[in-house]
């Protein structure tokens, strides 16, 4: 039996989608008439995905399940667990998983463990733990997992607009992973406030307290620390240090968020250690090690000193990780995923043998720090194998840029589409890769109709909305 | 490391909680000028409980967490997995989870992991075998798991009202269980469907089409029951027998389905291995055995010569499990769950030594057939203590009986409030026992407010909406 435990569970494969429109985040800042370096400077911005009306979280996830099944030559019989993380709903009661069955069912695939996990930006991480937790458990059959993280972030006009972004990211698990799980070190806080939620049913946007939510991400962030910290030192025997790890990944609702986290990770930790740290950080931090809590989340002096501190450190740890939230937006589920596979993209297999330690954090609220352990493995679960099959620099270079007016007709013709039945789409599949999903019609029982792009140019392929009663 | 291995991981403990607002079917079916025997006989529903304004899916969440703590024992520090299954949806980011973590805040335990798991009846499932799944694995620490079910099922005018009802149920999870699972003993069937579904957002009410969920229902019991076979047979080296189960408990959206599972399950079982079964049998299903499989699930005369040869049966396996399903209504994820637990509220430590396969279904769809062997153990978590702490039979007692009209006008009065602000409740927690949770007021964000009926008479206790910006 022990002979048989499944050792170093991760992730073996990844691939990412994200929508081909985009929109400069320069050009919102012109358009919306805010002060220029408004979001791209202030939120650390450059430019932001979206879902034209052909797209959804459900052709997204589609299509990224499809990919990464085909790019690492996986046999869709060999999955045997298949979850998504997600907070955009379009069905209150059926799981995107059960659309993602569509792929399966063709294999003769229908005995595959798993549903949606749901609570804001957090969903895929649950997702994720679920899946891991399997594969080492009684219950594993010795078949691949896969998770899927699925989002389109909009908001309604006003200055949470420019943090928007829409992508899809996959993750294939199982032991032997170049991407394994340190599971013991590990550090969750979990908490009941009213940061950012999705009460008014009927609309697609959230509720948001900007400011509420940034102070709840950065206590979030101490707690995780304090906790993974303990529980570093309970399992290593020494204390931690920021030097322990190679690489930190945020959840990057936008970067700005990402530049103050780490900063007050360098700050708690200048806190729990003051006297092993040099003097130029003694001294531009010493005088803020008083502050109470409360006062320290409101000080933008501290905010200054501790992000000035943590700048060399924070562009060898952190930036690496920064490049796809940054050109694509908040991906909810998926945006500590796409920075994590930004890391690979900018490091691929320079990254064996390195420790990454991720935040994840979801409003409401719910948030873990974990470790990573980085590995050299054979193709095609390696590293540079995943850098090359996401393929990041081509998707990002491919996009097309469309002026904010575009952009906001985008978003009023999809508060009308939200919640509603009996329409066809545009149909228009021009900027979409071959092999991509894309909504064609939703019919007068709300039933959900796809197909896929071909890799002729125009011609498409349709997939059935239903199996039941076909339509 | 082997020797830390958790051994007979599964339920240790289980409380139910259901509204004490109940209308019977009898009065209902007269209400609806619906034939008599219709709801009681058809549908096989005795009464129906239903959630009045002020309780809903959160309060009925926080009171079976806090009872089933406070009678067992159970300190809210040694809790460090909170999952809840649920698909009534309140809010469609904030976690149902996030609303519990109040109980244990207060105890200064934020680290607990877990989310919400979604999809229709089968989100209790789901995060019941994440959370075995998660003692099983690297990353358990040694603390409980907690596994919570919540929904309030109700439909439109028409005939899918009377297969309304409501509950929460809560689970202790962890090793040396009296509930332990027999992971590798498990076959699911996923699959995409629009049988029973929730697009229209601003609505409480699904969308269903009845008689294709029925079908959905016993084509996924059919190929769980495969799977499941399969793997008995590879694991314990023999084919299944359905006397190798001691009982069968079904999800239960009303009885009469139920009725025609198990009868399916005969049918399924003959079809196997025909030879081995006894003339009768032969003899009335014989005939049936040449039938397609769409024409299997159209048969009036199949579904009528199986029930009655599963007669026998049927009182045997399965009956004991029908109680609180058929008192109280549908509870969605919760159904299944109460079914288990009429079983030991029925049979109590007459189960130890015997095994019980579940099966559990989730439209759109998800649907799992596993295997649960009832074991002796040491009080607090026996069978026999389970029994005693959920109290059943005085919970059944204690509600009130409310004329259709007064339902029906609950229902009107919760279809204006799904999804509004601003509002306070009626506050009348006159029905409700001491400890339990209920809905004072939403506010102009949304926010709700719970309160808890106190030990005495009339007064309450205000619980804090809010943590961050309090009220």
């Amino acid at each position: 039996m022990a002979a048989e435990t499944p050792k170093n569970v991760g992730i073996l494969a990844l691939d990412i989608y994200f929508p081909p429109n985009a929109v400069q985040q320069e050009a919102l800042e012109a358009h919306d008439g805010a002060s220029k370096g408004k979001y791209t400077i202030g939120l650390g911005q450059d430019c932001m995905s979206f879902c034209s009306d052909v797209e959804d979280v459900i052709s997204m996830s589609l299509t990224v399940v499809s990919t990464l099944l085909e790019k690492y030559g996986i046999d869709p019989k060999q999955i045997g667990r298949l979850e998504v993380g997600s907070e955009t709903v379009i069905d209150k009661s059926k799981s995107i998983k059960t659309f993602l069955m569509q792929i399966f069912e063709k294999h003769g695939n229908t005995d595959i463990e798993g549903v949606d996990s749901t609570n804001a930006c957090y969903g895929g991480t649950a997702a994720l733990f679920n899946c891991v937790n399997w594969v080492e458990s009684n219950s594993w059959d010795g078949r691949y997992g896969l998770v899927v993280c699925t989002d389109s972030a909009v908001y309604a006009e006003g200055p949470a607009r420019p943090t928007g972004g829409a992508a899809a990211i996959a993750m294939l698990i199982g032991p032997d992973a170049p991407i394994a799980f340190e599971s013991k070190l590990r550090g969750s806080h979990m908490s009941h406030v009213y940061d950012f939620y999705k009460p008014d049913l009927a609309s697609e946007y959230p509720v948001v307290d900007g400011k509420l939510s940034q102070t709840c991400y950065l206590m979030a962030l101490d707690t995780c620390y304090k906790n993974f910290c303990q529980k570093y030192e309970k399992h290593e025997g020494k204390p931690f240090a920021l030097s322990d790890a190679d690489y930190f990944v945020f959840h990057s609702p936008y970067n700005k968020l990402v530049q103050k986290s780490f900063a007050r990770l360098v700050f708690s930790d200048f806190l729990r250690n003051p006297s092993s740290k040099d003097e130029v950080t003694k001294e531009k931090l010493g005088p803020f090690a008083t502050l109470s809590d409360d006062e320290s989340y409101q000080s933008r002096d501290l905010e200054k000193a501790s992000q000035q501190v943590a700048k060399p450190l924070y562009d060898e740890k952190v930036q690496p990780s920064t490049l796809i939230p940054k050109q694509v937006g908040n991906m909810y589920t998926a945006s500590i995923y796409a920075a994590f596979a930004s890391l690979i993209h900018n490091k691929h297999s320079s990254l064996e043998g390195k420790r990454v330690i991720l935040f994840s954090y979801g409003s409401g609220l719910t948030s873990t720090m974990f470790s990573l352990q980085l590995r050299e493995t054979k193709h095609p679960f390696s590293l540079s194998n995943i850098a090359q099959v996401m393929d990041v620099a081509e998707k990002l270079k491919s996009r097309q840029e469309f002026p904010p007016e575009k952009f906001i007709e985008t978003l009023k013709l999809m508060e009308h589409r939200y919640g509603a039945k009996d329409y066809v789409t545009s149909k228009d599949s021009s900027l979409l890769a071959p092999g991509t999903f894309y909504l064609t019609e939703v019919d007068t029982m709300y039933r959900r109709f796809y197909a896929t792009k071909s890799s002729e140019s125009n011609s498409t392929h349709a997939v059935n909305g239903v199996i039941s009663n076909g339509h």
